[in-house]
This record gives structure tokens, sequence and C-alpha cells, in this order.
């Protein structure tokens, strides 16, 4: 792995925050004082069942899957995130009680992590961070309404073709079996959709 | 049904933005301007499929389910909403996208109304909103993540009994059907546990 650039780190980390408010370079370099950086190989976690979470994470680069066991230990992905995204167990962060969750890396990857401290501080010291939150929350909580719904109303065939169309930067960066485990399908199943849709 | 007790409604509505933020007496007017009144009849509607929601919902007196149907014309509960809730479809307010779902009054139910537009210029004239909002969806998405989490990790039986301890004033006031169609399981099901639980 190279070195962790952390002034690209930092400029991602800015770009994404500016969608939603604006910050003085005061708030800026106050902001960013907040985070710690953290390196990890592919195959290695994040977070593991049992832990309680005390970092919530912004991906600079490489790829994350986050998932849980159900009652006979098949995988459940519940979401992937890369460069740009936002990830951890916000249940376990915002309770602070154990997770059911892993996250693990599905590349060497590097993030910029901020504790529980630290956030909830945030929010007294630039309080623009509540517009920040609930504009992020807002988009969450469509994204997981709207899978929510998918999962009840539609068939898999055509939720793998509204992933593709929502995520197609994903597509080749995940394996078909962690991708089958997010639409709850097995990878055979997969591997038919992706080769009807090649003969197209 | 009795006539609208405006006043009453308004104290309710002030107490539970209250919990996460202060707002002064002329802000309280303000807010209060921005919403409507509605009373609905027990098995009516505040929203079906395919219709764009305009409204955000604070329930002042009764109760509702929100639902919708699955590929076999089969209802999957989403949550139920009684006095001091906040319900609608946020994905159809805030997309302004059709919705999927049916909001129907298990009671004769008072609810107050905020329209998108009045939504959307809150955050103007009240910034404070900001901060409740980000707080109220923060609630939102936990409970959404670890009521998802149960459906994958628990038993039927352990979401029924998690459902008792979080939701205690609710089980009298929901029918055994509804119930089932909320825990993904039959109405016998449910039933079962019940009688089960009676005899302990």
């Amino acid at each position: 792995m190279n070195t962790f650039d952390s002034q690209s780190a930092h400029a991602l980390l800015l770009q994404n925050v500016g969608r939603f408010i604006e910050l003085d370079e005061t708030q800026q370099n106050l902001y960013l004082s907040l985070f710690k950086e953290k390196r990890i190989r592919r195959k290695d976690f994040l977070l593991q069942p049992g832990e309680i979470t005390r970092y919530e994470y912004f991906v600079v680069q490489g790829a994350l899957k986050v998932y849980t066991l159900d009652l006979h230990g098949k995988p459940h992905v519940s979401m992937f995130a890369i460069e740009d995204y936002w990830t951890g167990d916000m249940a376990s962060f915002l309770t602070q009680q154990p997770s059911s969750y892993f996250i693990e890396a599905l590349e060497d990857t590097e993030v910029l992590m901020i504790s529980k401290e630290n956030w909830d501080r945030l929010f007294q010291i630039i309080p623009a961070f509540e517009q920040f939150y609930r504009n992020l929350y807002q988009r969450s909580l469509v994204s997981y309404i709207q899978r929510t719904n998918q999962g009840i109303s539609l068939s898999a065939e055509e939720r793998y073709h509204i992933f593709l169309k929502k995520y197609p930067f994903l597509i080749n960066r995940i394996s078909q079996k962690d991708l089958a485990a997010y639409l709850g399908v097995t990878p055979e199943y997969v591997s038919m959709l992706r080769n009807k849709l090649s003969k197209k």
C-alpha cells in the first residue's frame, strides 16, 4: 500500500460535505481535525458482531461490504461502500450497543474516521452539521425505504436491474457471491441473470 | 366524531418538537400556521399506491397502519402510528414520486399535516428544524436498521416478544391479522404465540 494521501482525502471529505453546507476555512480545519486516518487490507474488518462501534467512516479509497449472518449462517449484505461513501453501523454508533454487523474490506481500503465523542461535539462547535446530517439521513432513509419496498414488491430480476442502473460503478468491483447476498438470491441465479443480459 | 380540538392538537405537536429543539412564541405560532387539520374515519385512507404524497402527518388522535402489497397481493405492514407519532411515505414525500403504500386508519383519526411546500420553507424560516429533523431521522434510521436486522437474525417468536416490549401500548389497538402482517407470519401463528404467552 502507498502512503496515505491526507491532502486528497481531506479534499474528498470537504467536497462531500460541501454538497449540503458551506464551511469557512476555520470551520474546515476544525472539522478535519476531528478525524483520524486508517488503512485496512483486503479481507480485514473495520467491525465485527458483538463489538460496539466507536466510529463513523468516510471511505477515501477502496471498497467495503457491510453484512450480517442470518439464523442459518447465511450472509446478508446490507450495503457496499466505495470512495466518497459514509459507512458504519449507525444503530450501534448512535445507541452504543453491540453491533450485529461485519464491515469487511473488499479491496485495500483507506478511511477517515470520526469517533462518537467528536461526532457528538461536532453539532456544538459547527451547528451547520445539523443541516448536513439532516440531508444525509434523509437520503439514507429514502434508500432504505425504497430497498425494503423493492424486496417486498419486485422480483429478484427486477432488483438486479435496479442495482445495475443505480450502481453501475460497483458491478466490476464486487463478486457474484456478494451481489447475490445483497439481492437475497443464490450466486448461480446472479450468474444466470448476467448471462441472460450479455446475450441481449 | 367530535369537533377537532385544535388547542390540544397544537399542544401535542409543540411538546413533540420540544423534545429536540426550543422555539420562542413567535416561532411556535409560525410553525403551527404551516399545518392543516384533517380527520378521517376508520378504514379510510390518507394515501394509496400510485399517489404522490404531498403531506407529512402528525397523529393527534387515533391509529393508522402503513402497508404495501407484495407480488402475491399479501399485505406487509411497515409501521403503525398512534398519537404523537409522525407518519407518511417519506420516500414519496421527499422525491415526489408515486407511493407504493397504503396509509389506512384503524380508528377514527385526527392528524395535523404539513405540505411539501411548507416543509421545504420550514428550514429557511426556522433553521432549528434542521436539528429537529436530524434527530427524528436518526431515530427512524436506527429503528429501520434494527428492524431489518431482526427480520434477518431473529425468529418470529423473538420478534413478537420485542414488539410487545417496545410497543406495549399498541397491542390492544391492532388486530391479530395486522400484527401478523407486521411480523411477517400468519395470523394463526400470532394466535399460537399469544396463547402460549397467556399460559405462562
